[in-house]
């Protein structure tokens, strides 16, 4: 690889769930099985003529939507091509070479692949079972964390939340906390962050507002922070959001009343799913997300993800120690649900069975 | 600035042209005059249903559709979130600390501004008017340039790309060439590609498909030096491109009789445009992109700049040494440009009678 960079041939790069092609059940990247707002699609047809023309350079019509959402003004908003962008810009803009980011060591995978690639120090800090070591995140440096965290379901109080900021903010430290499927469980940070001014929230119009085919994000917090991830943006690509992402998002935003329905569908389809799989003999565990996280204590993980792999359900397994057993279970339909676990109650008595070695399909 | 980075403090990000709210002739950031192909519209209407699930993870679809307009093999095709993030992924994929890029002092004013987000070594190599240096461009590390180059609208020959990329080939360096403008004039790399395994080649289908508004560029290289881009995308964000992007793009490069018949407009008008401006007094510069960058002897440019803006018609003017009396016009619709000239007419005799003071609009 002669002409690559040094840097770019050791990263280890992220990697995204599989995007199977044909008939399907797809549960493995935590989409939403409706589809977007109806409103959506006017809002994108207006735009069409227009399309020889650049985007706003701030997309300042989302970002207003989403002010006025907050109860914030808008030069506390900040929006992005989908929250990874988002997340991503963060390195660079608060980010420095002397201060090490501390991380959990179990959270959403791409945290650790943008420091590497912004050339910036990292920590990953271990859990303690499936829950995050606040102590052990508060033990020097900028924090990163999602809430409710990935891919455990499990959510971190607002009490622990403030205790964090306030902490990380008498240091003069950034606290991020990645809000990707806060719309599902858990409690936003969001009363927080007129005290904190060293707070940064992450959001995603990907769950929660069935649009991860269109690729918007955004960050909440005070205009100093929004100010450098600006400046990040504009050293990277003036207009990461477009015509047709603005509009859409917008639309999707201002339909308070199906992301709603949407989001209480997948709220209660979690709830009847994950009955299900403890009925299944599958180890509780409440999730905050549009996901469960589970394991059965006699069912290796990786010979349940292949025997549903070779039925065309497919889900995400971590190949990582200590929970190479666990299943990251996206919420569809009810009925796919439904067909998931008619499928495991089948075949779980005949992969418990087995010896060591996983199933050949 | 407590809790920004010092690299994100010290930074100078790129400037984007001005967008202009309200009834204007913006001729600014070399948009097309010209909607895009009809066909985007049904494109885009078929994934509008389809926007709760991701966008294929490499752009699949229009990588495809990309590959075979250039005779290419798929490999060799890279697509990303407008051609400024596809520049941008370069500078961490080809680019080591302590090897130099080497880049004209006047062109694309992002490459210095992508460099120094990577933390990265650059060099910018002075013009000998208004041509590049190529010799001093040759003097060692890797090189990147536009062709046509931006604001000047000048191009090199095929020959001189050849020697340039086969100078740093040998010496196992890239060779970047920014493609922009090239549908518009100038002769493409594209023919050197097989030859030169060091050569990417950047486009964008902001200008020539009529779709700024959507974000959408590609790289044409050797498949290491795409594989570099790749592994540096899912370093920073797994699904750049959009399902609506995808599509769009796809259905408008399909469209070969529209896009020639856009193209070949705009390269009438500007032809008419330029001759009108030669007509009026000022400097023939000929152009090969879907602009043109011109003075005028007597008038400085910033006070034709502003009685212009005064008018609502936007151009672009650089306030740097060398160059502060040139306008950079984006060739706008033939209407448009006729305006503009008879607009210019009336003015110039009063500002090339007034003193050195810039006229108060």
């Amino acid at each position: 690889m002669a002409y690559l960079s040094k840097k770019i041939q050791a990263i280890e790069p992220y990697t995204a769930g599989d995007q199977p092609q044909g008939p399907c059940i797809k549960l493995n990247t935590n989409e939403n099985p409706f589809p977007p707002s109806p409103r959506v699609q006017k809002a994108i047809e207006e735009q069409i003529p227009l399309l020889n023309l650049y985007p706003q350079i701030g997309a300042e019509t989302l970002v207003a939507a989403i002010a006025q959402r907050e109860g914030l003004p808008e030069g506390w908003v900040f929006a992005g091509n989908g929250s990874d962008e988002v997340l991503a810009l963060c390195f660079p803009a608060f980010g420095d070479e002397d201060t090490p980011l501390r991380m959990p060591a179990l959270t959403y995978s791409f945290y650790p692949v943008y420091a590497t690639l912004f050339s910036l120090p990292y920590v990953r800090v271990p859990l303690r079972g499936l829950d995050i070591d606040v102590d052990g995140l508060l033990a020097g440096g900028n924090v990163i964390l999602a809430n409710p965290n990935a891919p455990t379901g499990r959510a971190l109080s607002l009490d622990t939340l403030a205790r964090m900021g306030r902490c990380l903010r008498d240091r003069g430290e950034v606290f991020i906390v990645d809000e990707a499927y806060i719309a599902f469980g858990g409690q936003s940070a969001r009363p927080l962050l007129e005290e904190l001014d060293n707070l940064l929230i992450t959001r995603t119009l990907s769950k929660d507002h069935s649009l991860a085919g269109l690729r918007v994000g955004y960050a909440l917090g005070h205009p100093q922070l929004i100010d450098g991830l600006r400046r990040a943006k504009d050293s990277f690509n003036s207009y990461p959001v477009d015509r047709l992402a603005i509009a859409a998002a917008t639309a999707a935003l201002q339909d308070e009343p199906y992301f709603a329905a949407c989001r209480d569908a997948i709220v209660e389809t979690r709830e009847f799913f994950h009955e299900g799989m403890v009925a299944l003999g599958f180890e509780p565990n409440p999730s905050c997300a549009n996901f469960v996280f589970m394991r059965h204590p006699q069912v290796p993980g990786k010979r349940i993800y292949e025997a549903l792999k070779a039925r065309r359900v497919f889900v995400r397994r971590f190949d990582q120690p200590g929970i190479e057993d666990y299943l990251r279970i996206s919420i569809g339909s009810r009925q796919d649900m439904e067909t998931l676990l008619r499928l495991l109650k089948d075949c779980l008595p005949a992969l418990r069975g087995q010896g060591k070695e996983t199933v050949d399909p």
